[in-house]
This record gives C-alpha cells, structure tokens and sequence, in this order.
C-alpha cells in the first residue's frame, strides 16, 4: 500500500492525492488497505480489502467497519471544504452505525452531498461563526448491496 | 506486539488470553497495538499507544477511538458468556460514539457491567431461546478523564 503513496507523479488525481493524504497523516488507513476510488464535492467512495479488517468470524470487523465509514463521511466534508476554498479543522463530534449484516469480503464506504441547502447554510454559518456543524450519512456495501449505515455530526473550525 | 502473542508461556492470565486472541483473530487489534489491561467478567479495561492510531491534527483518529470502544464492550460480553460458561456467537447490531474531547496520546477503554439484572435476563433470554441482545456502555480515558462515550448493542446467538 505504501507503493501508491511515492510511485506516483505529479499532478496527481483528487483521489490520489486524498489517498496520500490519509495515508500519511493517518497510519491506521494503511493497515486496513484503504484506497480511494472517487474523491468529488458530491461523492467519495473508499474501498478496503477483507484481509487487514477480518475478525473471528471472516468477516469484516465492526471497529474496521465504522472506520472506514466515518473516512468517508470526513472525506466529503474534506473535499468539499477545499472546494469552497475554506481553510477548517474538521472534527467527528458523534456518529451512530448500524451493522445490517456480515460482511464476508472486500467492501466499500460510500458517502453522497444529500442536502446541497444544508450544505450551503454550513458554509454560510462556517464563514459567518468560524464554527459550523454538518450531519453526514454514509452506507457500506459489499457485493452491491448496503451491509451497514453510518451518520455522524462534523463540526468544522476555521484556521 | 507479535511477542505477546508467542512469549508467554501457559497458564495464560485471563487478560493475556484474550489478548492474544484479539491479536490472533483481529489483526487490526496488532496493527492498533491493543493490549488487555483488565478482563474479567464485571470489568474489561484495554490500552492503546497514540503513534498507530493517530490522525492528521496528531490526536487519536476516530476510527481508532471507536474501534477501542467497541473492542472492550465486545470482550466484557465475552468474557462474561465465557464465566458462564455459555458458547455464542456476539456480534454488533449498533453503536453510538460520542467524541467528548480530543485524544492527545495513549489512550484506554473501560466497559464495566452495571446492570447485573440485564445481565441475567440476557443470560436466561439466551438459554431459552437462542438468541438474546445486550446494551453495553464503555468510554474512553485519558489521562485519568473521561473523553468520549460508548453504547452498542450486541446480539448473542448460541452456536
């Protein structure tokens, strides 16, 4: 995994250069294998591999499950930020994730910009307050279906 | 890590025994350097190093906290059904993490068994019918204060 963080040059990809990003500021992203495969304002989609996230039952781990889901959530908030040009820290306040059922291989975090009005009033407040907070949702799929969901509360603080 | 695993010579302590477990069927607990402080069936206490569960504003990542949560509400249960010598298969159906305060290095998980009348009815619903479902609390410590909190709901099922 470490190979796609110096193989590549520049300019690199959103999604290469968001995936270098996680990999080097957050090692455990390493160990579970994440990749990123769609890094857009509207729509970040992570992958991870069984292997690394396995648990006692070849499943997928729950703790791994909901990493990768909250990824995917700070992912969009991230990408999205950067977007808009505004310079923030971006922190989990909470989440809640349902597992809906086992996941037995490779899977998938997908997180969507639902609500473009809340979106624009968290930017509005952001700018106005130097403080906003976002709720995010985020499933995880596994061979095309939705295996668990995740929503959880971003609050974003300008530099 | 690996070491705890191969080093220690048998009779196990009920704390290495679980560790070496997590570390044996969850290699995401090595990658996270999860080690097992305190496992008995009212109190189950893990530990974690900052360095492999840190994030870009070199604070433990959420992902990581979450996990450690889920991790020692898991192992209570399972330690518990172990004492009562119950075989079940304990998976999570839904958790709650809330971050209370950021995480600035090693960092630990408590999950203690405060309602022993839940306890026993999930133990009977669990005779009775296969099946029972659990609400465990667990939070996190750092240095010696509590910064976030845990709830999940775990499903037994009798193998």
């Amino acid at each position: 995994m470490n190979a796609s963080v110096v193989t590549h040059s520049s300019p690199a990809s959103p999604e290469l250069e968001v995936e270098q990003y996680l990999h080097q500021h957050i090692p455990l992203t390493v160990a579970m294998g994440v990749r990123v495969k769609i890094a857009t304002p509207g729509r970040v989609e992570l992958a991870a591999p069984l292997a690394p996230n396995i648990n006692h039952h070849a499943t997928v781990f729950g703790g791994s499950a909901s990493a990768l889901a909250t990824l995917s959530a700070w992912t969009l908030v991230h990408v999205g930020l950067r977007h808009a040009e505004v310079e923030a820290v971006i922190v989990i306040q909470r989440n809640v994730m349902s597992y809906e059922e086992p996941i037995y291989g490779d899977f998938s975090a997908v997180c969507t910009l639902i609500d473009d009005t809340a979106w624009q009033r968290f930017l509005k407040t952001l700018e106005r307050r130097g403080r906003a907070r976002i709720t995010m949702n985020a499933h995880l799929g596994f061979e095309g279906r939705q295996v668990a969901s995740f929503e959880g509360d971003f609050v974003a603080l300008k530099g």
